[in-house]
């Protein structure tokens, strides 16, 4: 199953921090897909700022319910004090990240949304690899090659062409399943479908 | 728990034919709440029209998410020829239907949704109360008093004053939760929180 998402999405943290755990009990590989949904916004709303902030009664829901997420799955909660935080270091971090893009995501989205650390600022992103075991300075000059730029420009491309626009999401067998609270419909579309369905 | 909706309204379909069965076994009261969304999007995103028709990838997801929830819940699915339909009528039929609100939603819903008939028209809704046993013709002249139209007015401020921006949503101790994917969680909340939370 791919997971898509952007570091910058609140409902993006709830699924980052679950998703690894229900792929393994579901006996589904996981794939990470990080994308930057501000361009997706930018192209298909044509606002250059969350919608949550474009629209505030539903930015307001979404702070509440967050904070009601967040208690349900026993995970760390504080609201930023920026947001939408820009996540393009972020994701160009975790497109160089290899094996370690499990305990990466998990590390940069806790800051985000359970530290309320800048994960824009590159020696808060350096710290972050450094803590998960990896080389915090050689990943911030992965992330600024050509090919860092070029695969994240590649997976927003794609997630495009995926009709994908919001996050987080799964794609399971060629089904897109948009939010967070479809998780469990995407790993079970995975155990019931065949190929004829 | 209050149940909030809107005829046109895809999601909130799948609702309407869950939601009783759920609180049923849930142990938790409900009531139906009618409103006009198209109002809320009007004043919220300045649109007049569903958002799923102005952002048509966001409109093509929608369609095929509703194919595989109404898979998932055993529910009858026609594409309706016309979206969103005009919910004026049907919404103030409800608002008058007193004890037979449960199988008029129903049937308002399943005819839209399940059968394509076009409920904004008289002769159809007519015929669907007719149809559990009510007096349509009776339902038409009751949905065309001050008091009627009153009362729906009347949720739909209502609706905007809960801080909602979409359908449907279940209201429970105060609490808005927002997607018929939320169900379970509104009713779980009614289950564990206590007048202190």
């Amino acid at each position: 199953m791919q997971f898509w998402f952007d570091f910058g999405s609140t409902y993006s943290y709830v699924a980052a921090m679950r998703v690894e755990e229900a792929c393994r009990r579901a006996g589904v590989s996981l794939e990470y897909k990080p994308f930057l949904l501000g361009h997706i916004f930018e192209q298909q709303l044509g606002i250059r700022d969350s919608p949550f902030n474009a629209y505030p009664v539903r930015g307001q829901y979404m702070w509440r319910d967050l904070e009601r997420l967040c208690g349900k799955y026993g995970l760390p909660w504080r609201r930023p004090s920026v947001f939408p935080r820009n996540s393009v270091l972020a994701a160009r971090v975790a497109c160089c990240a290899g094996n370690a893009i499990g305990p990466l995501v998990s590390a940069l989205f806790r800051a985000n949304f359970g530290e309320d650390r800048d994960i824009a600022d590159a020696a808060t992103v350096r710290a972050l690899v450094d803590s998960i075991g990896g080389d915090g300075a050689q990943a911030l000059q992965l992330a600024q090659t050509p090919e860092a730029k070029a695969q994240l420009r590649a997976n927003t491309s794609e997630a495009q062409r995926l009709g994908i626009f919001g996050a987080p999401d799964f794609v399971i067998q060629g089904e897109l399943f948009f939010g967070q609270d479809r998780l469990e419909d995407a790993l079970a579309w995975a155990s019931t479908s065949t190929g004829a369905r």
